[in-house]
């Protein structure tokens, strides 16, 4: 049936709709006091602030997402001329005016209560830092960044300082084997009933969409593998319209990071994913601008698949102008947490002479951009050179709320190890 | 406008589309799990069944609502003749016969897939016992209890046996101080910052809907108070049709449980409810009895208020045909943890020298049959006579996930005191 209204306004209308709602999550007080309770992420941002000469000296900066309104309070107080904070959502922009004034900062923080898309700075008003906590689950949940981008495109000064500047994501196998043989204990006997049925269950809905949880290292297989290396300054909002292809991450001799069981065959039951962000970085590496001159597309910049972060997180708050906040497994606990994509297909055994390889796309669904897809295809490699490969599969995030709080909601934290078993067993 | 649908056939079609909201809820393995998961309600039952005559001598059950099936196994197993699992989810009855099986008692249990209030038994089939369980948060919310009463009505042979057969409400004011006095300390200083007028709205988030919560003892005020006290082998669904009024609780000489500040004026926060459900109760007591003879609404079978659980927890699993399932604070946590309502007008500053009255009534919202609406009604009177009384405001229980997810995500639980301080302070 024809419909009346043009394709590109129906679009326009879904966007509107999309952001809304986005925007009204953040109309939620607990919301914001989760943030502000992540110290890691409080800390980051403060001192990359106060380390950013662009702002120090007095610069003019804009806050994507000002939120409650404390990066653009700590840019005033850092020593900044003027500061834009953009806030869509107005309860949150009144929020963000209140501690403005509670922090005396009146005079430089001017709040900006619309989207950023609709901000008109004075005319010729360029500036010299944008900052933003735009990173979402697996670092693009959300799409924030697109409005950083945005931003950046407009108003930065060339030369112009983005805090922060660049982002990693890392991918790793891991076993939940522990948590498994525990869980099937457990349901053989509830109060001398077999409840074992619930398992294949429990698996398959664990497999249906990624799980914001945080994992322990020693669940984790082999290395971490660095999957994208974006540098904020040159990354454009194209490479985001449609589906971004990361490089093969490869894993030889995978073995489980904290594991006496070397050499046995281990069950991979899904891979875990994290990023990093780093702010104020200094100039590229020679690998990185060879790869960015000429190169059209984001999968062109990543790294060559790596070993872990390239910078160790344990120097970031101790060089200057460097200052690296990690959502890495083992690093203090953030609010993102880690994501956790389970296999549907179940656990793949893969022995320490076997090599594992997975490809991982990155997908913006058409009825919500602010959701992401994220599709994973592995390949299992004997010594031998058998390969067996899977199809590839998608895992949706797509609610704050579900993905969030999707574990059992009892006290015991999934993936804990040895602390889940006194949640188990002795009851019945 | 004129609607052609009759009033009546709407409703049903509201009713259609809320129950199968419901069931679908079930479908989830995560939801049944973590029933399974705790130990102090699959213990209850599973030693409330043991002890039930009615079952262990070859009588015929009837399960409402079955789950996993794990109840109506223990019912065969325990010497059942016949034991009818009404599960109207289908993935959900689909376990249930899996786990039938699993345990061999598929001669015995016959799973019905469909709504209870559809079912057929054959011709003159009366059951000796009823099981369920039917118990929401603050003990209403979701309301199966109709279902039982259903079943109760159509099949249970005079005398038969309920599982549970009683449930009680209690009520208690606790104290938030301790937790707001770090939230508030945090908020003053955020690396630097200070973000304080987040907490009004952090208290106006918290006050606008029950939290399901686990409350430690030392924050509550003076003594329990039971506020219902329901016979199952007689409540009549009519007295659930509307409005529930409660009696009113009293606390005099209001005093933190816990607490060396006694005599200091301490403030209130709100009112936490529990539930307790006894199965094979002894005969009701003198009172009760009375009490029932030509009581016509629930309001008038209400215990006066009495402090606290009328048989004491401890006693439960010694006594034979007497199994207490209590979800109050200081008893090992449960599923339900405790149901907090806190007060959007702010703290209530009482001395333990006033009187604290609260009036509560519960409501089935039209729109929604099976959310709950609790109304509060809190009046203060100090030693001279002076009264304060509020309005009556009313909570909303209405989203599952919501409401088991509300508190903050991050490690530390809200409202346990000395440990909520380590996720606090030192990050920044």
């Amino acid at each position: 049936m024809a419909d009346a209204m043009p394709l590109g306004e129906k679009r326009r209308r879904l966007e509107d709709e999309v952001d809304t709602a986005y925007f009204e999550k953040y109309d939620s007080a607990f919301v914001h006091e989760e943030m502000l309770r992540d110290g890691v992420r409080c800390k980051a941002y403060a001192d990359a602030i106060a380390a950013c000469q662009a702002i120090t000296g007095g610069g003019v900066v804009i806050e994507v997402g000002a939120g409650s309104g404390i990066l653009s309070c700590l840019c005033a107080k850092a020593g900044a001329r003027k500061v834009y904070a953009v806030e869509a959502s107005a309860p949150t922009a009144k929020l963000c005016r209140e501690v403005v004034r509670a922090n005396k900062c009146e005079d430089v923080v001017e709040v900006l209560e619309m989207r950023l898309e609709d901000v008109e700075l004075p005319e010729g008003v360029r500036v010299d830092a944008i900052v933003s906590e735009w990173m979402g689950y697996f670092l693009f949940y959300e799409s924030m960044l697109d409005s950083v981008i945005f931003a950046r495109d407009r108003w930065l000064k060339p030369g112009g300082c983005l805090l922060p500047s660049r982002a990693k994501l890392f991918l790793q196998p891991f076993s939940d084997a522990r948590w498994r043989d525990l869980r099937a204990k457990h349901l053989s006997d509830v109060c001398g009933i077999d409840v074992s049925p619930l398992a294949a269950r429990l698996a398959a809905e664990e497999a249906s969409e990624p799980a914001i949880q945080g994992i322990e290292s020693e669940h984790l297989f082999g290395e971490p593998r660095q999957i994208l290396d974006m540098d904020l300054a040159t990354v454009s909002l194209a490479e985001f319209s449609s589906s971004i292809q990361l490089p093969m991450a490869i894993w030889e001799r995978p073995r489980l990071v904290h594991s006496s069981s070397n050499g046995q065959s281990m069950p991979v039951h899904g891979f875990a994913g994290w990023f990093e962000v780093t702010f104020n970085p200094p100039a590229p590496p020679a690998w990185s601008l060879a790869q960015l001159l000429g190169a059209p597309s984001l999968a062109a910049r990543f790294a060559a698949p790596s070993t872990g972060p390239s910078e160790a997180p344990s120097e970031a708050h101790v060089v200057p102008r460097r200052v690296v906040l990690s959502t890495a497994p083992g690093q203090p606990r953030t609010c993102w947490h880690q994501t956790l994509f389970y296999l549907p297909s179940g656990a793949l055994e893969v022995s320490s002479s076997d090599q594992l390889e997975a490809e991982v796309s990155l997908n913006r669904p058409a009825e919500n951009r602010r959701w992401l897809s994220v599709s994973i295809r592995w390949t299992h490699v004997t010594p031998a050179g058998a390969k067996v490969s899977k199809p590839a599969v998608s895992w949706l995030l797509r609610s704050y709320a579900e993905a969030a709080t999707r574990a059992p909601p009892l006290p015991v934290p999934r993936l804990r190890g040895t602390s889940r078993a006194a949640c188990y067993g002795g009851a019945c």
